[in-house]
């Protein structure tokens, strides 16, 4: 995390969770693989805190430095696991692999600490629980790999704690909302989460996606939830139908959601956003009980080969245009036999933008038995801002057709 | 930086800008709005390092603190600079507000210190060179919005912090590594990165990619290049075609220059991977020049449909399957007429999985003019990492072919 290259995402999702049981964090530090400053930040942070959670530095390189550290500065002692020898020899010859001499340092366990198994990697956590430096603490090991760190903690590490931490009650709610700009979304809910002062209330801006959270801590789990479910209700009679999301779920899973209430399947036909679309409707499991496939025709021979958009459609409106995007969706609709078509032509840049049909102009249609709807939008941004926003416009246009 | 939604961004531009200078980070701290805690992070912060950035805190609301905090951590006093606060109510005044009391804090400079112009916003930066705690320091404060801290530290802090810094140069270099695993790169180059004990090597690890750093800091340019240059070239002897890119490209863009040399156009056909092989070739601006397009194909019919693979070879051998990767690759190329025709078939998962053909198997297939070559993996992980590993192989299979 000392390098110009890696997002700290472990310690976002750690605050989460440790607010979730009523725990504020107070702290966080980064510390480079040296072992004398991360004795120095072991001990400052026993100082200082509670509960300690170290993240990262347990696999089995040189640099990898977390046991050996936290052992010097609780003044422990690292024993060798037997079984996790085991288990890491085991993981190796299941591969086909030698297991090289360096792993072995995996399976050290800090004096008095519990293992906590790691199924998604090699290096197991730790958990140790009491009193050093005069005071009871409580000292977590996780893997650095997020995927490792969060399946651990889940397993792991939520419950333990919960039983540590004095119950306070925290309750959140998220409404997410797509497609209205950052203003003008603060513009209208600003004086209703205003009048709520007890409810602390926070704005974040993606791509055609904004989140509202809100989080009261209450003395009991009822008072919380009442107060944020209230001020959320307010914001989403005002908000209406652009709110998609009351409990967290992404768009794509709202989009699966919709399609599956409706016993309804999707194709579709993408030029700019290159398959984004397809990838993030399907990046949802059981997908392919909705989705059946499609089509990215960047070249407008494919367009007519793969989605029949007829040629001479191409030659007189050009490839971005209203009736490209209407025959895109149509076309696709018509050859997968799937109840809706969705079809995006635009221009994501940064190159082929013209006077009339610039950067970030985007048409999107979605084909129904009834007809079809096109939205045209011109987006801000780069590339990627773009194929994401459109990708987004045509999820919730989907959205709003099956509602 | 304590709340569980917002991406310290701030940090790793600061990294970057001080290793360039030749400076070593050795430590983070995100510490809370509390000027007690501020206090002992600004205290052990000068007992640590001589160089103290400290970003955020500047602004007009009671939670802003970081200048009173370090104030009262390097025993000074703060001075109400007249002139800043003549320009703070004339901001106000030029957009026709009136400016309130609290405000005036923003106009609060320590003794001793340069005022730093913030033209993106109302907090300046403030610059302090002098001895403290008996020794030499150097502390900056810097706005805490991201455009107006870069736009600061370019303009007022990097040459100032240069001048203060003996002369030094730092080269770095990456390579980037795909389909191995982390410990199998590390056990074929930790014995040559080790001999090299004045070049900095690191190793980070994604899904299917890992990347190689070095980093050498001398006195000539020239002399710390050379270094990195010398480890890199070993280094890339050793695991020879496995490197994909030696300059930080991403595999998308070796991709697309490969396909650019080669006068090549590919076309993909995919089933578990849903679109994401496509979006990852397209996320490159001007790909339209070697991507033709492609189909999702998530249901059996489509994939006879869209990519002409036989029905009764689905029915034979199954969905997953070499046969059926092999067609889709063949099919995909063949409809589009490209060079290259890439297809994927497999178990994204969570469900669907059986015995014979369990969570994580990926067929992945090449078609040329040549023949087809097709890849059997089975990938660990969750589905969003299988989807990951599965595109990022196909990549690696199509650079392969045209290298």
């Amino acid at each position: 995390m000392l390098t110009p290259f890696r997002m700290d995402t472990n310690s976002l999702y750690l605050t989460e969770q440790l607010n979730l049981l009523g725990v504020d964090v107070i702290f966080k530090s980064i510390v480079g693989d040296d072992r004398r400053r991360l004795v120095a930040a072991a001990q400052h942070g026993l100082f200082r805190s509670d509960i300690l959670i170290f993240s990262g530095g347990l696999g089995p390189t040189e640099d990898d430095l977390t046991r050996e550290a936290v052992a010097e500065a609780l003044g422990l002692s690292l024993r060798r696991d037997p079984e996790i020898l085991a288990r890491l020899e085991k993981r190796f010859a299941e591969r086909g692999w030698k297991m090289s001499a360096n792993n072995a340092k995996q399976a050290d366990v800090l004096e008095g600490a519990s293992v906590l198994p790691n199924p998604n990697g090699t290096a197991p956590g730790q958990w140790l629980s009491g009193e050093f430096d005069g005071r009871e603490h409580t000292i977590v090991l996780l893997p650095g790999p997020p995927h490792e760190m969060k399946a651990l903690f889940e397993a792991e590490v939520r419950e333990r704690l919960r039983a540590k931490v004095p119950p306070a009650f925290l309750a959140v709610r998220t409404l997410k909302i797509a497609m209205l700009g950052e203003s003008a979304v603060d513009a209208r809910v600003a004086p209703i989460y205003k009048r709520y002062t007890d409810v602390e209330t926070t704005i974040l801006a993606g791509a055609g996606e904004i989140e509202l959270h809100f989080k009261n801590i209450a003395a009991t789990v009822d008072a919380a939830q009442r107060r944020v479910d209230e001020v959320a209700g307010v914001v989403e009679d005002e908000l209406d139908d652009a709110v998609y999301s009351r409990n967290g779920e992404s768009l794509e899973q709202i989009v699966g959601y919709w399609l599956q209430m409706r016993d309804a399947t999707v194709a579709v036909a993408e030029s700019c956003t290159g398959g984004l679309l397809a990838e993030r409707i399907t990046s949802i499991g059981g997908s392919s009980r909705y989705f059946l496939g499609g089509a990215v025709v960047y070249s407008n021979a494919l367009k007519t080969e793969l989605a029949g958009v007829p040629a001479e459609m191409i030659e007189r409106h050009g490839a971005v245009s209203r009736e490209v995007a209407a025959a895109l969706a149509e076309g696709i609709r018509y050859r997968c036999e799937s109840t809706l078509g969705v079809g995006i032509t635009g221009v994501a840049g940064p190159t082929g933008g013209t006077p009339e049909k610039p950067v970030g102009l985007v048409f999107h249609a979605v084909a129904t038995t009834t007809g079809t709807e096109v939205v045209q939008r011109n987006f801000p941004g780069d590339r990627k801002r773009i194929r994401r926003f459109a990708s987004t416009m045509a999820m919730d246009m989907v959205r709003k057709k099956l509602m």
